[in-house]
């Protein structure tokens, strides 16, 4: 592309650099900040600005926080023996919506994946480890709550290894047909193993 | 969505007010931000506030500059005697690309459009006027290259009726099938328009 600006063809490439947005998109966005206030674009550039640099990890389960210690691991609520394993903050945030869990979490910061070179070094698992070994009170519980891939299935198998000397439950998620989905679109795989691991039926 | 930080969550404010970015897209694109190094985020938020405050319109054609007057209007290559009207830079980059024309642009900064409260006194339509009265040499042909649209069909029969008095040409681009495209996928207005518009057969 030609701009007739280097200010624009600065914004563009810098702008296309984010995950998911091509040089028109860029452009297109170019053109919207530029019908904005300057105060909206100073806006947007300062939250960025002050996202990056003063960004804290709660230093209990990594997790992305205001402070030395995030709100849930602050929270007298939340039950300390019972931890859930997750990916990322986006994780925390989808089980938080569903208020349905009531212990801490622990934040790997991502996954192990060969593919893109991200191997259990670059995660925060020898601090999960540490975490399990010096927590008062023990820990009861670890759910392993990541994604049902490859790469999740090969995180959780590695962490169970690293946790089975210690005296505690691993779980994982259950795994079946989604609710609220039509049987006949659910993938084979998940239907043939929602038939394999068949449960009760229990009237409520 | 309930956000563990205030600062992922102004950011994601900032970046959802962008046109085409939702809640969960910006989050996504706070998360890759907070993987990358700081230099890159301040690199990017720089070229968007220099975008915002040193951004220069060229006082001739009304397009994005870098100075008081663009490459193209300054170029002594350009004739100054065919003038093309466009709706805003992409299109002036889109002709450009074509490399077909030779003559200066006008930038009208949109288009007449009421729904989004757009009139003629919102764009540069006065100027595009006073150019063509005080222009020496005379101004010959002014092309409107606007979108086929109903708000580009609007905004051409405006810009003719202002330039009525004018002795000069006024055209618009050539309608009618897309080159490479199959004759049955053509729109049936665009194709009946097209039988409308024949042109006598030229062997090259």
């Amino acid at each position: 592309m030609q701009f007739p600006s280097k200010l624009i063809e600065n914004a563009v490439n810098e702008i296309s650099k984010l995950p998911g947005i091509g040089k028109k998109t860029a452009l297109r966005l170019v053109l919207h900040i530029l019908r904005e206030d300057t105060a909206t674009t100073l806006l947007l550039s300062e939250s960025l600005v002050k996202l990056r640099q003063e960004i804290q990890y709660c230093q209990q389960c990594h997790n992305i926080s205001d402070g030395p210690d995030c709100n849930i691991c602050s929270s007298h609520r939340r039950d300390p023996k019972l931890i859930c394993v997750v990916e990322d903050i986006r994780d925390v945030m989808a089980i938080e919506n569903t208020a349905q869990f009531q212990g801490r979490y622990h934040v790997l910061g991502g996954i192990i994946s060969p593919i893109e070179g991200i191997g259990p070094g670059d995660l925060q698992i020898t601090s999960l480890v540490q975490r399990v070994q010096s927590s008062d009170p023990r820990i009861d519980e670890v759910i392993l709550a990541l994604s049902p891939t490859m790469e999740g299935d090969t995180t959780a198998f590695y962490l169970t290894k690293m946790l089975k000397d210690f005296d505690l439950k691993v779980t994982t998620l259950a795994r079946g047909v989604p609710i609220g989905g039509e049987l006949e679109y659910a993938d084979e795989i998940t239907l043939g193993r929602s038939i394999i691991s068949r449960r009760i039926y229990e009237s409520t």
